[in-house]
């Protein structure tokens, strides 16, 4: 992913790059996946074919770090100075207060996919991985789990509070709240907002169980 | 959907409806949505194209009355006598234990999942209602709507019963335990077992907080 290029071709290529991976997240929200090409990609980005394969093997290479940088790109427009690097893997916030913490980067995600730059390149690669099991398993461990390991993160932290019951494994726990809003955006299975993330934080904290 | 044929002929009508059925799912499962058609169902199942669009009038239609038919086998086969004639509308279980009764219906889910005469062709089918808004909510409002207000009608009794809050929304507390069944199963983010869907009931019960 570092850029190889000596400082004098830096900027070009820096274009080349950004260009690519907007031409390929464009095809791919057009065409599908299977109908994306490196050819298509290359063509639609104004650059040889050979620029493509100097830094990337294939087309689901190229997507996926894509798909990386407009999260980056999401992640640097929601969390401004807190970003870490061009990984994006920022952290999600830690006041003391998990629900208020939870509810924030909740709403955030929901502005996230409902923003069309994300929605329909996201559902094109989606729509694949679901039927390509080898894509889909590479896309969530790059993409998908880093994200979801950050409120892994965030519940142990909870836990060493006193927030969260010390016996639960944050790694299921985060899908109380994660995986609903997922499958309502992938499935089309209800309405997406603040009212119901903010819903899905209150219910998996405190249960659906009187207390 | 009700058979329209004389009684002397009805023999030979289910035999191909059947035939159609059996066509439809295997071919969605191996070409995909888009590359199904009324043809080759029809070709498969070893029927004139006539005979199908005397019954239905899109892929769409009979690939839907195929996974009704699916699932209503598979109810058939969990539920036995309790299902209520051909549309499978059983009831989740009310033994006035609610951890129990949700625990026993996502184990049989989770069974239902693994099998791969049900997996195959409901990914290809899932994997086009991502990119595909009008086929993706119409298949949930008539396939997967229909079971989750089974849960929203359990849900109910329990808060009669006072087992779930009555402040609490069922349509948006059963995500809690069914969305991340079904995001583990539609993504490959995580593996699904019986342990991990009890887990699931218990987190979305009782809370992450402590109590």
């Amino acid at each position: 992913m570092a850029n190889k290029t000596a400082p004098d071709s830096t900027r070009r290529s820096e274009k080349s790059r950004r260009a690519i991976y907007d031409a390929a997240l464009a095809l791919v929200g057009e065409v599908g996946y299977q109908k994306t090409t490196i050819e298509g990609i290359a063509a639609r980005a104004g650059v040889g074919k050979q620029t493509i394969y100097r830094w990337w093997s294939s087309k689901a290479d190229v997507l996926l770090e894509a798909f990386l940088d407009l999260s980056a790109q999401a992640a640097e427009a929601a969390a401004g100075p807190e970003v870490l690097g061009e990984e994006a893997r920022y952290e999600i916030p830690d006041t003391g207060d998990l629900e208020a913490d939870l509810k924030a980067v909740l709403r955030a995600t929901v502005d996230e996919l409902l923003d069309p730059k994300f929605e329909i390149p996201s559902r094109a690669l989606a729509a694949e991985g679901v039927v390509n099991r080898q894509l889909g398993t590479e896309f969530v461990a790059k993409l998908l789990e880093p994200q979801l390991q950050l409120y892994v993160k965030r519940l142990r932290a909870a836990q060493e509070q006193g927030a969260v019951c010390p016996d639960i494994d944050p790694r299921i726990a985060l899908e109380l709240f994660v995986s609903p809003l997922a499958q309502r955006w992938l499935q089309h299975t209800g309405p997406i907002s603040y009212d119901y993330t903010d819903a899905l934080v209150e219910y998996a904290l405190y249960g659906l169980a009187p207390r």
